[in-house]
Formats: C-alpha cells, structure tokens, sequence
C-alpha cells in the first residue's frame, strides 16, 4: 500500500532555454512548443525572459518579443499545464508580477542568489495574494555551505513559499552534494523541495536523481537542453528514465520525444553540448556573465582565462562584484612574471 | 596514509568515436588527435574499426583509411600514452591482433557480448603471449543478471585477463544498477574494474561516478563525446570532474579540454547530442544496428518503431536475431488492428 513516487516536471525551455535563442523566441514558437508541451501533459510551463520578468535590457539581453505577449500565447494553447514565470527581485517588479497573474499565470517563482532569500520576501507575499503557486528559488546554491542553503530556504518558507527549490545554476554540484544538500531540505523544511540542475559537469540527470533519491519532489526539465550554459536536465531524457525508475510523472513519452525531435530541436541555433566555456563555468563555479569578462582581461594580461575564473569561484566572488575580475587578472598576471623571472 | 585514489582513462574517440564520423578517419586527424593527448597524457588510447579490428566491411560499414596505418599513425606520436586496440572474436582474427602487436600496441580489449565471454579464450590467451596488457570487455551488459554478469567476468579472468570491463554498450543502465553490478564484480572477480558508459539516458557521467564510488579503477572516456550512439562518458568533462573530487587521474585538465575545443569538434560532423533515435536505444535497451531495421519495418506495418524497439528490448533479443524484427512488427500490427475492431 506504499503510494508511488510522483515528481511534478516544469519545463523551462521558454524561459531558461531563451538564453539558448539569445532572447529570440516568437509568438510562434512558444504557440508551437507550449502546445506541444500542453499535448504531452507537462505540469509546468515556464515562460519569462531568460533572467525572468522584464529581464529585457541592454544588461541581459533584449527579448524579441515582448514577454507578456509570449506569455499571453503559451496560455492560450495550455487547458492541462499551468504557465509559470521567474521573477528575480530588483528585476522584476511587483507591478511585472501582477500583469502575469492577470494574463493567466499559475505559479511564480521568485529567484535570488542563495545567500540573498530576505529580498524576497515581499514579491512571495504579493504572489500568494494573487493566489499563484509560489516557489522560492535558491540560485547558484553550491556557494552555500549546507546549514546556510537551509537557513535561506527557511527563510522563504517564512515568507510564505509552497515550494523551495535548489537551483545548482553553474551547474557545479557533484551527486554527493546534491544528496547531502537535498536531505538536509527535506529534514529542516516543511514545503516541497524542487531541483534545478545544469549541465556544465554532464551531471544534469546524475544529480538530478541524487534529488529525487534524496526527496525532492519538482524537478525542472528543459527539453533537448535548452537552457542557459550547458543547458538543463534534459526533459524527455527524464522522462525516459522516471518511466524505466517506475517513477510518475504524468508526462506522455512519445509526445514529448516528438515535440523535442520535431519541434525544438530545429528551432536550436546550434545542438547543446559541453564546450569548453560552459565546462570551465561549471568547474569553477561561477556565473556565466564572468565569461566575457573573465576573457578580456585575459587577453590584456597575456594569462589563461580560465586561471581568473577558477580563482573568482575560490573567492566566491557573485554577480555585482565584476571588478573583481581585473584585481584577480592583475595578480595572476604578477604571479606568473615573478615565477618566470625566478624560474 | 590512505592511498590517493586513482583512475586510469581509456580515451575511445578513435575506435568508439569512429562511430560517430563514419569510419572516416584520416591518417592525418588521427595524428592530431593522438598527439594531443599523448600531451595531456592520457594513459590510455585506444585506435580500431568502431567494431574493432577488421571491422571494416559492408556489415559495419568501410573505414576511409585502413586501421594499420592509423594505429601506426599514433604509436608514432605516442611516448607516454599506450595505444590500445579492441577486437571482437569472429570479426577480429589472431592474424589481426599480432599485426596490431607488432606495430606498437600495449594494450588488447577483447569484447564479447555479456554472456558469451566464452568465446574470448583463445584470444585473451594471444594477446597476453604477445605481451599485451589484457581486457575482457563485456559489451550490453545491461542484458545481464549481476549474477550471470560474474560468472562471464570470473570466465574471463580464468583465460587470463588483466582487467574486466563492465560495458553499458546502449547506455541503458541506471546508476543504482552499475553500482550493485560493479559492487559485485569487485567482491567476486580478482582483477581491476572498469566502467565504459554511454549517454543515451544522459547517465554517462553519473553512472562513471557510480562505477567509481564502487570499486572500479579504469574508466573509458571519449573526448567530445565522440562515440557511438549519443556518445560516452565526455573525457575532458571527467576529467574536471575527477579533479573537483580529488581522485587523480594524471591527465592534465587544460590540454585535454583545448583539445576537445580547438582539434576534435571541428571534425565532427554534427555535435552529440541525445536525439530522439539515441533516446529511444537507450531506454529499450537494445542494439543500435536494430534501429533502422525497426523503422523500416515501422513503416511497412504502419505502427511506431519505438514500440518495435521496446519490445525487442524486452525480449533481450540480441545481434544476429534481427529477423524477430519483422516477427514482433507482424505482432504489434495485429495488436494494433484488433484493438481498433473491438474499441
């Protein structure tokens, strides 16, 4: 009589998967993958830019498409999945939040840095108002220590979360960790737990199911790994091997093959794979907008880029600190000419 | 005073990964390819027909260049990485593996299906008179009960092997499974253990560490992915992530990823990706040669390949049997046919 395990999928190919299409989605496409998606019987729809409501800037990128139109879109076509949005707090806004809810949105998430939960505290309370679903979602969490990722989702739980996800946005976490993290939620947090993995160390379904072992019971797919890096645990992927595990996730495996075979697999720039940008990202740990940077300084101080990254993510440096990359470059480049002079 | 743990890689791009160019290997990508990592010291690379020696036919398809010249061709760049060869009993001869010996080779991996290591004896016993560091490599492993697994791999052991190979051929197994399986050839076989994965399910990675956790010391790689079906365990990715676990492999992290980046995805003709054809391998659990023989008959009875697939996998129906094909298509139409009458 033991009742079986269900995990709830939400698939963010047209929210995390539009850093992918560099912003680039239409009416069309998200008309034809939520569609498709809504076919297959996929719980969660996430659609909002790549760095959530009104994420549409010079800073991140500017969307195609007006996001409340591909939102108004993906609702129009969903009678079974729910359509969800991302909203990062100094992002997005209460007022970005509202015209969601009243365009038909089901569930909010509402995303900080894993150390940074207390900023959300009124966007979870505004999303409960309008009686959506609400996620706390704890990004870059593997530059927590285990007892702060608890602290912080204890937090959102405070402020009212249903759900409290652990978002492993470099994808940087190894099984082990993912395990250790998850049953430590899952001790010390009353609400569901949710996991969101990335790709940049081929861990994606490995660490996703150390989640599921561990007890989380929302899991965040893209499908044919359309996401930000390396891309997400790849949706009809899991879908496969839930179904081989016994495990229920309502999804129908053949729609969701074809709908990544037929519908998103051509709309891809370029297939998602592990190139030596997004591996280095997840190697050490840091966020993907250090790339760039991380690149330059590299070319004007002769050193290896990979040598500033891997020393940023030992200095836990985050997002707001770029500075920080040139005093790195600058030391590394020291370093290195006094070796060679002593050498 | 724990010893540090330590993991010898087998680079396969160029014998698995011959795969995934067609068999078009040239003397000169080979060059490059060995090069690099004989510079990443690599300890192991292993060059062959993707079927092994004399694989070259009509049946698996010609090679562009005759294999002798590209194992030559990277004994010639290699000082400190040994190459390998693979050879399967009755497409590889005696003949075949002394002319490998002959031009260099260290290494001889004589694969058999799981549960015909029988068939292995003689050659095993060649190859260990040569001088050849020797492999039993037990292909479809999935296929197996872990008992009957043992009993192949204890076969193997008794002819001579130096090490055996667990070989998760269509990607099929689930990381709980490697782990009892690898579990119980470290507890009843005396050799070294090792792991080759696919990533059809997208566990390549995740079922290398649970190879790993579990006793195994050598593990097959492929850099890019470059290998059949939806590649294998990505060498340039596990070898950062060995890294981030302290496990040495004494491969160095830099050269191989520059590797992967600036001379092995160039060539190859698309990215790996999972698609839905390695998909569907990976979760019916069977031969990928079965794949186009299913869609053609597919189309003939006007029913899903996918059904035709899974259905063989369930019959553990194996290579040489492809004539059940059209037996289990035949089935599935009159299946399907007598369902539509009565509904």
């Amino acid at each position: 009589m033991t009742k079986e395990r269900e995990i709830l999928i939400t698939e963010v190919a047209l929210r995390d998967g539009s850093h992918a299409v560099a912003h680039q989605y239409t009416v069309g496409k998200v008309l034809a993958i939520a569609k498709g998606l809504n076919e297959a019987k996929v719980p969660y729809i996430e659609v909002s830019h790549g760095d959530g409501l009104a994420g549409s800037s010079l800073q991140y990128g500017f969307s195609r498409t007006n996001e409340l139109e591909l939102i108004e879109a993906a609702v129009s076509v969903c009678d079974t999945s729910k359509v969800a949005v991302l909203l990062l707090p100094g992002i997005g806004t209460v007022k970005d939040l509202k015209q969601a809810a009243s365009l038909g949105v089901k569930m909010a998430r509402v995303a900080t840095h894993v150390t940074e939960a207390d900023v959300s505290a009124q966007h979870i309370d505004v999303a409960k108002s309008l009686g959506l679903e609400t996620v706390g979602f704890l990004m870059m969490s593997h530059m927590a220590s285990v007892a702060q990722l608890v602290e912080q989702a204890k937090l959102m739980e405070s402020y009212g979360a249903d759900v409290i996800y652990m978002v492993d946005s470099a994808g940087a976490l190894l099984p082990h960790e993912v395990t250790e993290r998850i049953k430590a939620l899952k001790e010390y947090v009353g609400v569901e737990i949710g996991f969101h993995g990335h790709n940049n160390l081929s861990l994606a379904m490995g660490n996703t199911l150390a989640a599921i072992e561990a007890g989380a019971t929302r899991i965040d797919g893209s499908i044919r790994c359309l996401g930000a890096g390396a891309g997400n645990t790849q949706t009809e992927v899991l879908v496969a091997v839930l179904d081989r595990m016994g495990i229920q996730t309502g999804v129908d495996l053949y729609k969701i093959m074809d709908l990544a075979e037929n519908v998103v697999a051509p709309i891809l720039p370029k297939p998602q794979e592990i190139t030596k940008d997004s591996l280095v990202l997840g190697y050490a740990g840091v966020y993907s907008s250090f790339l760039l940077h991380a690149q330059r300084a590299a070319e004007k101080y002769n050193i290896d880029s990979r040598d500033i990254l891997i020393e940023l993510g030992r200095r836990k440096v985050v997002g707001g600190q770029e500075d920080m990359i040139v005093d790195v470059a600058t030391e590394i480049a020291k370093e290195s000419k006094s070796q060679s002079l002593t050498s």
